[in-house]
């Protein structure tokens, strides 16, 4: 069965801005689902954010593996609500990877919780991606390093809880360093953000890009049945504990009343 | 210069219930200021749920170097703008412990990212609470092992991403495990979370609960000065990169002009 | 293409003691590699410390794609050389499932860097053990909870490094806990802890194990070809740097000199 | 109470190498030692690999809170009693600061269980390091970046196991990355890595250096008493055991008897 990606796009830039739609004429998220398709294991779709519920309804989300996200200039207009859906769904097992930009998006910064601000340039200069940790899956069948010759620079500090991994490091030629792949786990859900992509640039056309997203797709896909109640917090009585229990002492809630929240 | 701690109490049940009242006569906050306050090199302080913008105005929380929350029936009335202030001050330096039902406050699972959920039992059963990292400075002079006659049952799964370190874990008679005590870094602020003091047991009378906060207030103090504008991207323009630059390419933004957020 | 597993025993106490041998009349490797072997997707294979090198020579570890390890009183018999090959495999991306006293192991010992030592009690206790990471794919398809009606404890303090993922917290009817299914990654090759397993106790034969270890093999397994020269620290002469670059000031190393180790 | 710190070096190319000798005179470790005894709060003393037992005997290693190591022409001429003394007073509690080219230095490999292998180049380029963890206490007081004119260059992999936290990562004029400062934990020692200090060059000279350094043994010191027993694994009889409980079923091991190792 194939890992099932939703490719999300804020879709603005590729419409408004003639550079940009001159590189990308059918937006990000087709150029990254034309690159995955190419894998028989991997089927795509996408969603933007006009669509209703941005394209990210509840049904939408529970027939998703993995969730691909770029965003940028309206990291605003996205609603709470669709925000807070996704978490609840890479809790519950969907992999989510944030591209570029979306280090400021509302997911991204919500299952993280810390600002995930950095530096940045817009200069057109060299970026070298550096792979760190040449065994992770995600670096799987890639060069030690890859050039992209125009790239925004972000720079260090990044401001991410410390990473599970750091896949990979980008150097520029500016003189920035920034941690470029990073993974960390939340709940059921995997997460991984990549660095590389911005709008005004051919990133996604490159095949050492391709390849990284295509290889997080499968290392974040977790195939185990997308879990329920993931905010559950059930009530064990004592006549139900693993051990012979007689309740003692006062209690504030009755039986089978449910815990404060 | 003493660490100056500010202890956040609901300061819900202590009011109204007679039993935790009974307990507490002055609240939880004022129990575990009088503990703190034993040792010279803490100055303590205290806030409610019931004061002005809960008693968390910006000033007060720039003074305040480690902030001690305790909150339980009420985590809903906290006030998204006071939760996401306590967030920022946290990302700024702010040493933040997150003491027992604190797991569902709007701060802590801000910070975290995740549901923070766990199962639970009322029943006054022994908790027997054990060091895994007895080298740790939270741990120092605490017994391999110490006991609560009677206190809530929490039990894993506990919904938070994993620690960085896991001081703690507890045995509860009826027959489940906890990990108790966990730290995590979010920017420049350090987060314990403890989970003993269920508001009907005399929990933060015990000198072992007692000695492991005053632990963990030292630990969570980062005595750096609180960093400023903790949330910026500033940019940093070609002709000042560190590297001699000339831009090329498209540029989306203009000079001198902020990133999208 | 399965995935080549090697099933290493010390194979001591089936041979030497009667009831060890009631429990395993042909060791503990056999019962593994039995469960295991029900699983299409997986092939065993088993080596015992009494073969020649200890069944663990270069060409079959270069043939394993995932080692498990069984050891208790002969870990001093494991030669130096063998344990050392055995690490430069796991960091060239061998999977490693180290079984119970096998946290005293010698390539578990060196690749964690720690004493991992414990408390340990021998008295035919009740262990629960409990899953704190329920969306892992080690844990999948297994109950909240499952127990062991006779098992060895083990206590903590764990002399561990702080583990990547805790998928496994064990209650002990005597009053102890004990993180019981740890994950760490050395390298290419990713590490599981799994703590049950006595060899007094039928505790192979209990289906919650088995569905436990054949999870981990599967999650252990590196599919990406073995590193090569997994040790090696190349020099890159100035002229072979990816950027321009011009040597100057004093150098300690001749042209095509290796580095000191 | 001064931290006590007792900085290592092989002493070797000074003592050989005339360009060495004409930047540090009197050995790295001195220069080191000069620039931390500017700190009242921090006594110096050092140790050479030609001492007898390495000048690192039992009695010295105990009265150290933090060994900074300098190694690169000689590590294996440390003895292997000596690296696994160092190692067992980190896991009691002792500070360790690797430096430069200790990453291949005997105790630290052992600690950390991985290569710990690189891509170097000596070209006397410029090496920018860069802050990720500007709240981090081994980064207070320093700029967000800071230049070494000229040094050897190391690049990533760097084959460590994923560390607790990424305080520095540096920008090699050539093209590379990699990850500066790095901590671990083992046991209750903290470990740090910090990557300049090439002996051709006058790294320890620069004040930037120096106050990492300085940080880092404040950082790395742990004020509890040194841990005794480190790597002991005591048994818990049925009858000591925190509940009450009969021992059942078959034994291998009889009262009061060792584990097996």
């Amino acid at each position: 069965m194939p890992i099932r990606t939703l490719i999300w796009n804020e879709y603005v830039h590729e419409r408004e801005n003639p550079i940009v739609k001159g590189v990308y004429p059918d937006g990000i998220h087709q150029a990254i689902a034309t690159a995955l398709s190419a894998d028989d294991d991997v089927r795509t779709d996408t969603a933007t954010l006009q669509e209703p519920e941005h394209g990210l309804t509840e049904q939408r989300l529970a027939e998703t593996d993995v969730l691909l996200w770029w965003g940028h200039a309206r990291h605003g207009e996205v609603s709470d609500e669709v925000a807070d859906r996704v978490c609840r769904h890479v809790w519950a097992g969907m992999g989510l990877i944030a591209l570029h930009s979306a280090h400021f998006s509302k997911p991204f910064k919500r299952l993280l919780g810390t600002p995930c601000n950095l530096t940045w340039r817009e200069a057109g200069e060299t970026e070298r991606v550096w792979c760190a940790d040449p065994g992770h899956p995600i670096a799987a069948g890639l060069p030690d390093r890859f050039e992209l010759p125009q790239e925004e620079m972000y720079g260090e500090p990044f401001g991410v809880p410390a990473p599970d991994e750091t896949v990979f490091i980008s150097w520029f030629q500016g003189g920035e360093v920034f941690r470029s792949g990073l993974t960390w786990r939340r709940g059921a859900g995997k997460v991984f953000y990549f660095r590389p992509g911005h709008e005004t640039y051919p990133t996604y056309h490159d095949a050492n890009v391709q390849r990284v997203i295509a290889n997080a797709v499968r290392w974040a896909h977790n195939p185990a049945p997308r879990r329920d109640n993931v905010e559950a917090a059930p009530n064990v009585p004592a006549d139900q504990a693993p051990e012979p229990l007689t309740a003692t002492g006062p209690r504030l809630h009755g039986d089978g009343q449910d815990g404060f929240r």
